[in-house]
């Protein structure tokens, strides 16, 4: 890391020391397990580098950005509209966070038994280890979980957040909720940015984020080529990365790394052999450095085909309708895409066993991998629905509890290599 | 319990072997708990007959409705307009379970990481041992937690259930997604009695329901004075009697219990001595039978003065306002009422700490217990804020989680008395 960041750094009035030790621990968990992989594609160059320079280069985006009066807007969850976001020259980028850093003392403001995503959110704010925290205008939380929407009052009196409405069913009634919650977020960006936001704008803003998504259906798609082309570490790296990097960066990328793979699938060169057990992961989403389970899993032999979470297919499965072209149309075109997303926060969630079936069939997977976090009570209670509803389609799952510590990798590794022999 | 309760059970289709047992540890634990209290009211017979009798009379009363054409309609949460029920001649009963029977079946259902609350209620449907799950013709969930919230996706599947869609914060939009849920409410309701719901009948049902809140709030009134005039044990089982019990019937017992009450505190005839540690009782709903906590700590010498719960005065501080006589300006004033429920699942929910300061402090309460059930994350966030509150106002608290098996009792009665030594 250069002098430049670290400057910069500690203008952001980061813990110096913490930080510098996180990165560590960063760099090296990353070698292990990116660096260690065979076969790999030339263009996860661009994965190396941007992973690399997440707290350094793309902060320094993040500040010039800035310096020309645009705004940073950070936010948890896939609901909150980055099509808005960016309609009004902001920046969006995701503060999910997958490292057990500042446990110890986010359990001084939130409940033991609360899940490491949100420890680990609330544990670098406190520790301030967290660049993009630092760097955000404006943090946007939101009422899904009763974990992060209790967790955020806590979060808002050290650093302030803006929360929306997400209901918690899809009536017409849930509907017209999210729909006022929208329009109350956008008046809060234009507010931020001193910015109106024009129908030429928003509809530019849907555009460069629909181009995202479709470049991650593309890579999907690719998936189920056998042998697989892409190794699910890689993949879930490409979903973490469009949280952070500049979009259509991301976009051009991606899809030239698709180009890659194509040539790759024509060429019948994989990343493990034909006949390597093809799974499924679903589930809570795994944020930046949560790749303890792809890491077990792929290390013990088998290869990922596809990530049914919001860093995965539920945030790139649905587009905004592009054919809407008033304000009104548009702001329409967003609450029924938004609504399509069938988090497990939602009652009834029936779309979410359906896509995930759908899923494992369509990527020709052996098996599914379902991962909840420990304490996420939704999730746990959608791994045995979705148990049920793959054992009609004898497809067999194998239901995973864990959180961000590394001492059960070894159980882990058992377990997943017992399920893998049932599949054989 | 005659021959007649049984054959009625029997034709409930109950576990009559597992139920008998349910009722030999209920009427022993009940033995233990209440009929061990000295200098207990004469009042307290209407208790402990409605008690003995809530599998018995009570189930055959809700036949009889049932056979003159009402409905019995069941519910878990405070939410669920109990105005609107009354106001279409059914009967409302809650359906909240405090014993730990069927954990082992409902853990087949739902995670471990469940508060007992709900695997009490699942596991009372499937253990087949709940009179009044088995009688209720229509069973009422709400999206509050995410617990409840998902359960009731799988209790659907074994005992069909009608949600609510509780909003999670108290915006004019939030607001409006409540008032059309009441709307969709009484149209269910409608179509279950086959009635029309009038503005005289809502009226009614409004005023019936009020009266029954201010019997309740005549109550707590009374039980500031000292030496405390009721027990906690006793005051807490007419609150979850409450939930039972025909409210007209209820509201004329309770009113006399009341006036005896006055009588004794003219007389200053107390419950405990003066000098008692009087403590405010705060956090989840406690349901019949769990009565573990109230029994620790009063038979560790301190006296509860006050119930913070849904089964307690978060149900029975607000009435709805009855100035209205129209049927919108009705069902506005339902909305508004209900939209005061502290609950924690809201964002933010700051009027829960100004009301359990503002009890704590009416209540002459030397300290607060706060309690909530195991994997309960409202309550136990709430916990930590409502902490900071009493310490703001030097009134300490004692965080206590805890579910419904009997392990723990040692442990607690260790730390309510050394919380009790604090006080002295
Ligand atoms: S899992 Fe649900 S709460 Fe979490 S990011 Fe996705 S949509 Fe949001
Ligand atoms: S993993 Fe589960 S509990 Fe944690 S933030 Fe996501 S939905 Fe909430
Ligand atoms: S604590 Fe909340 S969810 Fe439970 S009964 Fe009360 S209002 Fe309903
Ligand atoms: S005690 Fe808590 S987790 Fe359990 S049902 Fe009530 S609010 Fe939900």
């Amino acid at each position: 890391m250069s002098e430049t960041h670290h400057e910069m750094w500690e203008k952001l009035n980061l813990d110096i020391d913490a930080h510098d030790a996180l990165l560590g621990v960063l760099g090296k968990f990353y070698g292990d397990i990116y660096m260690s992989q065979e076969n790999r594609l030339k263009g996860a160059e661009y994965l190396d580098f941007v992973l690399s320079e997440v707290h350094g280069l793309r902060i320094k985006e993040l500040q010039d950005a800035q310096a020309e009066g645009r705004k940073v807007i950070g936010s948890f969850c896939v609901f909150v509209p980055e099509e808005i976001t960016l309609a009004a020259d902001a920046v969006h980028v995701g503060l999910c966070a997958g490292a057990e850093a500042g446990t110890d003392l986010a359990e001084q403001l939130v409940p033991r038994n609360t899940c490491a995503l949100i420890k680990s959110f609330i544990g670098f704010k406190m520790a301030k280890i967290c660049p993009f925290i630092e760097s955000s205008d404006l943090i946007v939380g939101e009422t899904t979980c009763d974990g992060k929407k209790k967790a955020y009052e806590t979060f808002n009196e050290i650093a302030p957040t803006y929360v929306m409405e997400v209901p918690q069913t899809k009536t017409d009634a849930a509907k017209a909720l999210w729909k006022s919650e929208i329009l109350r977020y956008m008046a809060e960006v234009e507010k931020l940015t001193g910015k109106t936001i024009t129908t030429e704008k928003l509809k530019q803003g849907i555009s460069i984020t629909n181009d995202k998504r479709r470049a991650l259906q593309r890579l999907t798609a690719l998936r189920k080529a056998s042998p697989a082309p892409i190794s699910g570490r890689d993949a879930l790296l490409i979903n973490q990365i469009s949280f952070y990097d500049d979009p259509i960066r991301f976009t051009t990328k991606i899809n030239e790394l698709c180009e890659e793979l194509e040539q790759r699938i024509n060429d019948q060169v994989g990343v493990a052999p034909s006949n390597a057990p093809r799974l499924l992961l679903s589930g809570c989403p795994m944020a930046v450095p949560n790749w303890k389970l792809p890491y077990v899993i792929e290390s013990s032999g088998a290869v990922i085909v596809g990530e049914e979470s919001c860093i995965g297919t539920r945030n790139s499965r649905d587009l905004v309708d592009e054919s809407a072209s008033t304000m009104e149309e548009m702001i329409d075109a967003l609450v029924e895409r938004y609504m399509k997303i069938d988090c497990a926060c939602f009652t009834p969630n029936n779309e979410r066993l359906e896509n995930v079936t759908a899923l494992a069939k369509n990527m020709n997977a052996d098996g599914v991998i379902h991962y909840s976090l420990l304490f996420c009570q939704p999730y746990a209670h959608e791994a045995l629905k979705i148990d049920k509803a793959l054992q009609a389609e004898n497809i067999p799952m194998l239901s995973i509890e864990t959180d961000y510590s590394m001492e059960d990798v070894e159980q882990l590794k058992t377990r997943v290599e017992a399920f893998m022999e049932t599949l054989a």
